[in-house]
């Protein structure tokens, strides 16, 4: 066996052994120690982030000539390979660490250090060349820069989802138009009420999507405004008044985002209701996630011994005891991811409601949750469409044969025969086990033609309805 | 105009002038300036279970000598009034007040304190004679009589919800026997899975709410232990010892309730978690609620265009528009209402966990949304039964109609046929649209006596199957 | 005692009897018998609206001439009492009723069709003359009417929130200015960090309300789509189509908002995504109230054993066992109403999620907790103004004494002694028990008038630091 | 590059190519495709659990003669390393995954089966010797042994915690000998009171973690009961009688837990509500882990500008921009764990409540929020007491120093002086700025000895006081 080689490192603690070729630093194992894998991970879409912010202000730093140029040049590599997800640390830490994220801030100004050392063809700990806290956190604090690694991450992500969402939308209004001339049951209540199309119901699924991904739109300007410069609590202590002026636009033009950066730095220090107000918007979106996936839940029961309207896609064997059984697996992760990104806002909430002072302590709970949160809307969003959605049928027959049997299609009829014929028909048939239709020509209240109109698709269309000495004025 | 006569009464803070007669005194009337009637009124059953606690003390203090025949007398008068619920103090405090229930606890005193003074026909305010501090709070403080009473009131509850449950379980037992030969369609997944009865059904939701009402008397044992005699912290300052040892025990005289002294008076003064247990607890009967009102509206939906295969007693009309449609109210009210519960639950975590140091000055918050929520959920237990579940039916010929049109019925026949053969019926009824039992007979794999027999209510009461050598051995 | 006089009431259930004047009628008295007061009453805010609805659709109807003019004329009148809080039905349905709101509409109807019939002469249920379905529900629906006066309801109450949080937001505005002298020790994680002012920490404050009031403007934009004229599911089934082209104009003149017709009244009429949106940002809103609460809570804890830099006016004596202690029970108060409010928020999410296929009927549930929500933050803002923060002082001497004596004081001279000799500094500090300031003037690193400098709010208020070649380049 | 040899598989959707050696099938790749590794991974807990869950099937339908002895033995041997942690299925599946926990079941089927081929000496995928279903999912489904094997992975894991939460507390009664002379200020409402020890208050701590170690035993009894033998819905269809009989105690023997069958095999395959009530007492052991936490937060708050009572160790570095700060970085954690375990928690019910008809569809949500909520649980209790409370300190003259600095201390006189002297000196102290011993001294009130024993350790640890008349009796 091998002995493996080691640096020491240190800090007012005292001294660690470190394996010699480690990217991560003191700091690093410390937190290691200290959190273990607590939550998970720290988030990936966190760290790439990172590389991002620290590039900004390293770049910042370096045009006011605080980094030498090649020093300068080492870390940009190191950056832009932490940024592309390129760049292992070679130690996880936890994602519920305590610290306000002072662990994930030094363990990239480590592994960003030794990185770039490395590039220098200099050992890995050569902290007098460059230095995790001189070069890496110059004029920075993790107070400034964790919350803006998190809000370029969560604005990525929430672009992703966008785009998701924009293609959900589209494979349902697709449908929309495929089941344009479907004409069944509208339910309130569970029970039978009145006529619609299926076009309309997949129309509406797309509409309640389409309003999300313009919530999505909005949650960009809510997280866009950034307190990097303020250092520890807003105040900018210890940072170059330039360096505050020039460091955030110097990431808005590395990240392509419309940042800016906070007129009141405290405030947005010690503040976290932005994140609270995204994730309250993309409960919105969870929401219809949840109700649009029971829907179709119940009415793909069955298929003979339940609703059977619609039919899904199936995706695996459902049961090895029930042959031919296909359980709706896509809406049922579909409406749990629902809920999980209900409880993930709900930690959101809390983690931001126990800010104390000029710092909320517990960022990286809710860095943690806000990114799992529109992580796992992604995951709902493509799945949904690709697996669920573009294939989906609905059965035109079963859909007529429940709206023909349903005493609730009188209703299209009140305007025609007047409220009190229409509740005798209904009596009617309960009583005589006859359709609506049936008692409608028998009792000459109707015509087939009229009938068939009357429960037609067009019909369904047509907001309304238009007086007949309305239609006597235009003739 | 008569003008109003008024007295003065006097605190820290200045004087303040009272109607005359006013039962209420100065610490009451700045608690409503201070918090209107902000998230309701104090809920009447704390007033109530403050009126034996208080009675407790005064008994106590009484028999040590401390309160004079009379004035005990005419407090314990007053006392009993206010659990009886027929003492008004004039005027009510919002239920969301600061103060950790100091201002409760405060028009308790000065409440009962006026009352007696009435009884003893002396003018209201006589403080001299009988005072709020010195009498009505004589070896007590808020921080201890309060979450005793609240103990008191939330036991006081549960038993009545225990009570309710009781009435809610028997009612669907009732339904269970009622049911026993009703076959039907199981289903996982909301897909068609495998025979079963209604009876079964229903006794199954039976024995969810027996399981709830044992969980009810687990209720009483979290919260009977109790902090009174602790005063401010715990440490019992201010009271006599003697005191100390005879106060719960001259409480749960008065109660009737197994209450007991917590052995760690500081600990119990400033932990919530009882409360954050019981509302766990009472959330997991609300998930149940939750649970049997869905399926219950699910299966009721129709009803010809749905499932049908329950019928609800209708209650009262349900649209103005659509003649003769019932909606299944009262189980929409017990949907919301389990949802409202576990929105009180998460309302009384937040206020236990936010409990600071020695004493929960949240509690207010807690109390409020406990009460409310064990009110509403004895409201969904009453009103359920009586108005739903007493009358529900459930239709035989649609059940069995739907259990014969599912191919799902194959899987009562799959340990006779084998899995293959049983799949390939089932794909034959697909592809013909015939039924299970039309395919079974026509390719002779049974007759329709051992269909009747494998679809039958004995059948799916039988748990398993018995293997034939084992028939076998019997003979 | 006298018999009192009844009508007779009847609808598909069978016939009722209801005291003679009364304005409620068969169907409130049904749905009083269901629900009884479930939850407490349906919000009066609802009903209020509900008044200017019923008046659109009347006024649509009429100018459409459906309804005779005198007719309309008793109509009206009975809803702008309604609208303005002045009638009142002579009974209180249940908050959460089933039914998704149509008791409450039906409690609607029947109240304005009597007292229009009473402002007309004549009795009480002569629904031949006005008809609470034919006239009050002409062309409606509670699934289109409900959600509408919801919404009315729902803007008018952020409005109001809006004013009290502009309030509320000046006040801190004012003690930021009040208070723009006083240094004092900024804190993360509760340690010691560095210089700021308490005018800054108010600023702070006053910056996170100011962005929840603009977050109440973007809630009335979520809210002003309204389904009014999509009748049952969004169809408009039963309703003259001029009616629906016009009767939301006719609403927004009556309201004076800017409301629009939903483009898709199917979805509008099923999903409440908007009532979750506006709900988060009101928890975002919550979140910072929570935060600030616990800040002043924390700051005036003491007051000598504590951290005793904010004085909060009393408002109540608050013990009876320590004399002269004062609690902070409006900030208690506020705390305790950011978490019912959070609450409210689930139980709206919870609602809106179970919405089934055309219609959420947990509609109620929905609206009594956004409302509640509303209102209690209402009362947040204006108590927390009017009662705490108006009057709220910091104590200057606490302030400087508490920055001087720790060892964060040091951070301010890092720039100009650099960061090993702070370190130093800050080891003797603790080892010596000495102060920063006295080991600074002892080792000669500043002088007094430097110390006094560096620690004085035009420091804290400098952003960053400005390099001492730049001040030599433009000497 | 080497051609990778595959084997193909088939289901009823079609057939799939898998690597030769794969021990997974065609069951887990398609679930692999369908849901990514949304929500994470599964649970590893519950994978070890299946394998226990595994072979008491194997051995219970091998006793009855169902499996013959070699291929029994190699499937022991599967399970036993799928229950160490020693078999890797090579793919990993979804946490959130649609279908109930069909895709689990179907991994370790498929692996199981692989497994023992393998060890048979025969290639993967010969399921014509060994079959998933024929011999794997024998007289099982899903349904049954599916929440079975979470409530095994559940229990173990409760058993986890609470050996962690014995060790906490015994962590904590350490303090409480260590502290017990220490006296201090108690505080209520953040406001000075009256004098306890720091000995009471970490003994506090200790017994709030005493009685969730309780409530953790409590656990193991709600979870004990389990549904194996249910099959689909609990009738046991397709499983042998004696199987169903046999199975658990055939389960409970390699457990070595005290498992029981459910009574009702129905309501225990359909309801959740178990899981909910351990949620719920989780949640009580979180509330208590936030409030703990936070005080020692609180406490520990400063150094010199906070309260400071309390020293944590440091176990990080805490700021590069202030030398010698030490955060609270293990309180900080728990405090965020506490908050994700109660999201944890809001899942759980979620999920339970949305259990349909027969079958809890969102099984997954479920099982994947309560395992983490355990988890972290234990990583809180370990953490806490190894990194944090075992070298906890509290600053015994600090402690001291604000005591006699507070007004609070006269409480402790005012059964010897009286309520009205006592307000008297308060007032002069605040006045003269001159402390409560000061003045009681100089107004002759005590003596020097009387004054440190009404504010020592023995007097703050008497509960309550002894009237001196007592006293006078006892000589």
């Amino acid at each position: 066996m091998v002995a493996m080689t080691t640096r020491t490192e240190k800090d007012f603690l005292g001294t660690v052994k470190i394996p010699s070729e480690s990217l991560y630093g003191i700091n690093s194992l410390r937190a290691s120690e200290n959190f273990g894998l607590v939550g998970g991970s720290v988030n990936k879409r966190l760290l790439c982030a990172f590389g991002l912010v620290k590039l900004a202000c390293l770049k910042t730093n370096a045009s006011l000539g605080y980094i030498p140029q090649d020093i300068a040049a080492a870390i940009e590599t190191a950056c832009n390979e932490l940024s592309a997800g390129t760049l292992n640390p070679g130690i996880e830490l936890g994602a519920l660490q305590g610290g306000a994220g002072t662990s994930t801030n030094m363990l990239v100004n480590e592994t960003l250090t030794n990185r770039a050392l490395q590039l220098l063809g200099k050992p890995c700990g050569s902290y007098d060349i460059i230095s995790p806290h001189g070069h890496l956190n110059l004029h920075q604090s993790t107070n400034d820069t964790y919350p803006t690694a998190l809000k370029v991450a969560a604005i990525y992500a929430c672009d992703e989802l966008e785009q998701s969402l924009s293609s959900l939308t589209d494979a349902f209004q697709e449908k929309e138009k495929q089941f344009a001339e479907v004409v069944k049951l509208g339910r309130t209540e569970f029970q039978d009420a009145v006529p619609m199309t299926a076009g309309q119901q997949f129309g509406a699924y797309a509409e309640a999507f389409s309003k999300d991904r313009w919530r999505l739109y909005k949650c960009r300007e809510r997280l866009r405004v950034v307190n990097l410069g303020g250092t520890a609590i807003g105040t900018g202590l210890g940072a170059d008044q330039k360096y505050i002026f020039m460091v955030v636009e110097q990431l808005k033009k590395l990240t392509n985002l419309p940042l800016a950066r906070a007129e009141n730095l405290i405030q947005s220090t010690q503040n976290c209701d932005e994140f609270v107000e995204v994730s309250g918007i993309l409960k919105a979106h969870a929401s219809n996630l949840f109700k649009v996936s029971s829907d179709l839940r119940f009415l793909s029961s069955g298929p003979e011994g339940g609703i059977g309207e619609v039919r899904i896609p199936p995706r695996q064997e459902g049961s090895s005891i029930m042959p031919g059984k296909v359980n709706p697996v896509i809406l049922e992760m579909t409406s749990q991811i629902a809920i999980q990104a209900i409880a993930h806002d709900s930690a959101v909430t809390a983690a931001a409601m126990n800010s104390h002072l000029e710092l909320n302590a517990l960022m990286p709970l809710l860095a943690d949750n806000l990114l799992k949160m529109i992580e796992i809307l992604i995951e709902a969003s493509e799945r949904l469409r690709k697996y669920c959605i573009d294939q989906i049928k609905v059965d035109p027959d079963k859909c007529r044969q429940r709206l023909d049997a349903s005493t609730a299609v009188i209703t299209a009829f009140i305007s025609k025969i007047g409220y009190d014929k229409a509740s005798q028909i209904v009596s009617r048939a309960a009583a005589e086990k006859k359709t609506i239709k049936e008692l409608l020509l028998e009792e000459n209240l109707c015509k087939n033609e009229e009938y068939e109109y009357l429960t037609s698709a067009d019909a369904a269309l047509t907001l309304g309805f238009r007086k007949k000495n309305e239609n006597a004025k235009d003739t």
